[in-house]
């Protein structure tokens, strides 16, 4: 059977700009694996994340450029968390027969803008045709961290402070405008534009936070607060009080979206009462939101009134 | 929106045997990233391979086993390749509302029989509700290997003679008694008795050559000789000549579906002519098959004919 020709433009693609070993990649496409070559006293980490059309994208709400973006910074982000630097990326990419080489060579520019600005090459994946219509991504981040200092989802102890960077909300809040049809599809933006479009994953925050060792536990916002806040204290067995007013809210954004909406991709983190912690780090703000507390119960504060919070599940979209 | 339940019980299953830290896996499931803790003088070796219902498995030819079986086998497979041993798996599952408990239960069953048998744990992943009645499976192995001693597929000279393990054709054959009727999927097997159902990655073999250190190039047979060839050829800038009665064919094969037939995910390798190879390895049979030549032909002789092996992807089968 002849190769797709879709197939045969990601290679090419992929072969243009990734073929030279780079930084630690000592080996990279074209080979059965990439060789990476991780510094001495360093451990590595390493995470999947899928980015399914339907599910996490839309192609009518989404460009291609925000597609590709977002499909990398949802494993960069999980990097930061971790206080770690990426070292490379990897990307399997299954498309429907008749995909546009124009939205192929885009998804690939909107993917690598971001990962040059944060200096990973892609250094290999796996290409497919789709059994159907939907395009299906799966980045993969590998990063490194010196041994024993990566940021964990479990030190969190009663009596820590908690602390949330950037804005929240955001990120749901321009979903809704697309839903809503105010929005149309762009080509590129920033973080404070484009939250939902372009989010910036918090690498030099997460690094800045690993180095000066005041953080206790950290968590990236992808499920949004009210779910990853209860996987932190779930991992540190602990629990937690946050005040709404207290929450940074994104542009046009609400509390409950700040608290159940997704993607934000900002980092949660705890730090002891004795913690000095500058108004922004890396030029983002850095907000404390509430403490962390015995027991296993989440309380927000919201009007004077005090209510548990309960987790709900950020399930991205239906198509 | 409440949380899939297919997807819980994969977290269940992940977490029943997968939240223990083990061998250099630091960190497992429960945190943003899993930790790997890499031996002194070594590199990092990582693959991604893509297995998606209806182009590389079928629900009613493939029991749920062998699907999973065969997922990991993929993966392990690229880093026998390289002579690395394998450290650890990550797998993103992507599943059609409804799918069964037992079906999900079986396929882990699968995946996990291999895994243990190599010593790989399970260490992370990404699970998602698939935008429609497709499964999708990403799987990420990550291996190590003694610094600068990785099998490539670069370093083939003309004069080396070409090596193949196993057999060859045997998961072609096995796919046509599916296709035709006269078999049925099976719950387990071995790589002898269901080379299509069950693939034996050549982990040891690969290990084994990369320290007797006589392979010039090495590659795993995933498309089908002839393509695979191809690539170890083009990367090493040679071309070759082989002998298709020397093809050790599977039970039932032919050589047409030796050249041309894939997922027989043995290794194919070069090494020089004062190599000296045993008859087999790890307890596999080599087969000298012809040999590296100058130029970028390659050749085979067959029944007395001489003639250009041409590439044929193999794209493993429309649903």
């Amino acid at each position: 059977m002849a190769r797709m020709k879709e197939l045969a433009l990601i290679e090419r693609i992929r072969g243009d700009s990734l073929r030279q070993p780079k930084g630690l990649v000592t080996l990279g496409i074209g080979d059965d694996c990439a060789i990476l070559q991780p510094a001495a006293k360093t451990e590595i980490v390493v995470t999947t994340d899928l980015s399914l059309e339907g599910r996490h994208f839309r192609r009518d709400w989404h460009s291609p450029e925000s597609v590709g973006h977002r499909c990398l910074a949802r494993g960069l982000s999980d990097v930061a968390a971790m206080g770690a630097r990426p070292l490379a990326a990897f990307l399997s990419l299954a498309l429907p027969p008749g995909t546009k080489d124009a939205w192929i060579r885009r998804f690939f520019e909107g993917l690598r803008a971001l990962a040059e600005r944060h200096g990973v090459p892609l250094a290999g994946g796996d290409t497919a045709q789709a059994p159907n219509e939907f395009i299906l991504a799966d980045i993969v981040v590998v990063g490194s961290v010196p041994r024993g200092k990566a940021l964990r989802r479990s030190g969190a102890h009663a009596g820590d402070r908690l602390f949330v960077t950037g804005s929240l909300g955001g990120a749901a809040a321009e979903l809704d405008q697309m839903r809503s049809g105010q929005s149309r599809p762009v080509q590129n933006g920033s973080q404070e534009d484009h939250p939902q479009m372009f989010p910036e994953p918090r690498i030099k925050m997460g690094e800045w936070l690993r180095k000066n060792g005041w953080a206790t536990a950290c968590i990236d916002l992808s499920d949004g607060l009210s779910s990853d806040l209860a996987h932190l204290c779930r991992e540190s067995g602990v629990g937690a009080e946050i005040v709404a007013d207290r929450l940074p809210l994104g542009t046009g954004a609400t509390v409950e979206q700040a608290l159940y909406g997704g993607e934000d991709y900002e980092l949660l983190f705890a730090a002891p009462p004795t913690a000095r912690l500058p108004k922004k780090i890396a030029g983002v703000p850095v907000k404390e939101i509430g403490r962390i507390t015995t027991g296993k119960a989440i309380w927000i504060t919201e009007a004077g009134r005090r209510r548990k919070l309960k987790p709900r599940g950020w399930e991205h979209f239906r198509s």
